[in-house]
């Protein structure tokens, strides 16, 4: 059977985790971060030998679609499907398969965060696609499970049978028995020690038909929004899809749907996977020295280890400093213990306060 | 008695010691660190209640010399001298005191350097009157020493006799015993501990004439240079004052005069000093919050304290970080642990070796 296989780019993502490099108008997902291009650009471009440009599909709000505009000017402009207003992934999920259940019910959704970092490609596009065939042919929900390297608290673990179900192209997959929202630390040590769990990576795959009957039958709330998606998309009717995606309740797709589907499989990834989810992932992603230090722009370390450094273009010297965040982008400078980068949002946060009557001159989140 | 004091304001320092603000074409003199206006202005501006400007001379290179135009330029061109080569302070302070000596034999002249951070002016200039009219009054050498702090190992020591010889508008002034070289470590305890040595701080006063006088006794070596020097000085002779200066021996005025001439007296400084040594000493000078950060530009620190960080009219993010020096300059960044700011000089060395072949396209030195 030749599969039909369709990519939606989740890419309405708002991240602030990157401050100072992030900013509301440029999230991670337009940010060379993680290579030379932008994290968007290098998500489709793994994606382009197994699936053309006309068959992907990026989700992402009005002002986000300019962007993505810019970014990906060789892909059809309808493929850039609008969000009219933020409401969490289901409803945009709602939309992205409706829109590609018009062309084909029986085509294959593959949902994509565009904003991870996944090496090497060739190997994703391989288990992607015996994904897709296990989606397709067993006409179920599929999801991918990264196996997880340390009992992390900041994602959500996938629970599946220990046995695979079955195997597609040699790699196996496995029934899931529950999805747990992000544990404490207690806890993701108990899943990270049963071996059986997986983190939640928030790629999907399903049959446009299969999620419109899963979707009905698990999460009725949402059966009179898929209605309405689909006729008003048919008809061309803009205002009516935006309608219909207001109506639908804000909830995210695990949530809405996965959670409460039967029969849902996991693949556990082969591939080497990173959510880049604050800067000090970047030491795992970018080249280090031999005192571990990893930087853009040319630096100078007398003395220094375990620092990530993001200066490009220009120089930075570092002496007898460990483990530290340094991001200079020319109107602020980020100088952060490598272990408490997840707090730049409360420098944002306090930013944000300070707004009113600030003496500062710039747009600084 | 009326003095006619004249003020040399040493300005040819090539100070490395706070890169990457300081560059060769912008030693410390010429920069703002310790307040609004450059070292060098602050240093005149202290004086100018007691000295008029047509009485305030700079001695430095030529490159520097067109620098200090700018910054002074209500000064009248023909004091500010130049030295037509690098020959450390003897011989500078022969063309200094031999070009006041044409105009009043008998004037005062007060050596200092442009780069020391002296609070508080009206104290300073009380005390330094003081020392003019014990020079002038008894014909000698006069210097003031810095009260030790710390057994630092970085000054030379001045020991004096543990009574004072005399007062001067009431400060005492002490006989010199000897003048010692930097120690190491424990000999500098022991001068702490001994209560009779007080830093050289390389402020000195002497009567021109007192001057000549003691050089042709002590120092028999510069009564050539002396005697050339005055000769084209009187003839207005810039070339034969060049030729003059180049033939004396490249000697500190330390070496070649004050530590062999007879009946110096030291002036225990009562006002607050600081030379202003490296991006440390800053902590002590720049207001500090009640962490104990200091900074140029604004900041927000979340649990990080006693940093010092220089990034005017940007904004600056401290996350979990302790005693750091960050110093941002748009082509180059600094970020050092507090206690090795001393090895900036190392980060110029490699800059320097560097440079041939380099990448880097800025003169970062």
């Amino acid at each position: 059977m030749k599969l039909d296989i369709r990519v939606v780019v989740m890419a309405g993502g708002s991240g602030t985790r990157f401050w100072p490099l992030s900013r509301g108008s440029r999230p991670k997902q337009f940010l060379p971060i993680a290579g030379e291009r932008s994290m968007l650009e290098e998500t489709v471009e793994r994606l382009l030998p197994l699936v053309p440009a006309r068959k992907i599909f990026t989700v992402a709000d009005a002002a986000k679609t300019r962007t993505i505009r810019r970014l990906l000017p060789g892909f059809p402009a309808r493929n850039l499907l609008v969000e009219p207003e933020g409401r969490n992934t289901a409803p945009s999920l709602v939309l992205a398969t409706a829109r590609i259940h018009l062309d084909n019910p029986e085509a294959v959704v593959v949902v994509l965060p565009s904003d991870h970092l996944i090496r090497p490609a060739d190997l994703f596009r391989r288990q992607l696609e015996a994904g897709c065939r296990a989606a397709a042919e067993r006409g179920v929900l599929v999801t991918f499970g990264i196996p997880p390297t340390f009992p992390s608290t900041g994602y959500g673990y996938i629970k599946a049978a220990a046995k695979p179900a079955g195997r597609v192209n040699g790699f196996p997959y496995h029934e899931v028995r529950s999805f747990e929202e992000k544990p404490p630390l207690e806890r993701a040590r108990r899943f990270v020690r049963a071996g059986t769990y997986t983190w939640n990576s928030g790629m999907f795959i399903w049959r446009a038909d299969v999620f419109a009957g899963k979707l009905k039958r698990h999460s009725p709330e949402y059966a009179p929004g898929w209605d309405r998606m689909l006729a008003a998309l048919r008809k061309d009717d803009r205002r009516a899809a935006n309608a219909a995606f207001k109506t639908m309740p804000a909830k995210s797709i695990d949530y809405a749907l996965m959670e409460k589907a039967s029969g849902v499989l996991v693949l556990p990834a082969r591939f080497g996977w990173s959510d880049v989810g604050a800067w000090s992932s970047l030491l795992d992603v970018w080249p280090r020295d031999e005192r571990g230090n990893t930087a853009r722009g040319e630096i100078l370390a007398l003395d220094a280890s375990g620092n990530l450094i993001y200066n490009p273009g220009r120089f930075t010297a570092l002496i007898g400093v460990d483990n530290l965040i340094v991001v200079e982008t020319g109107d602020a400078l980020l100088v952060c213990r490598r272990d408490q980068d997840q707090r730049v949002k409360d420098v944002l946060a306090n930013l944000k306060r300070r707004k009113k009557g600030s003496r500062l001159h710039f747009p600084l989140f």
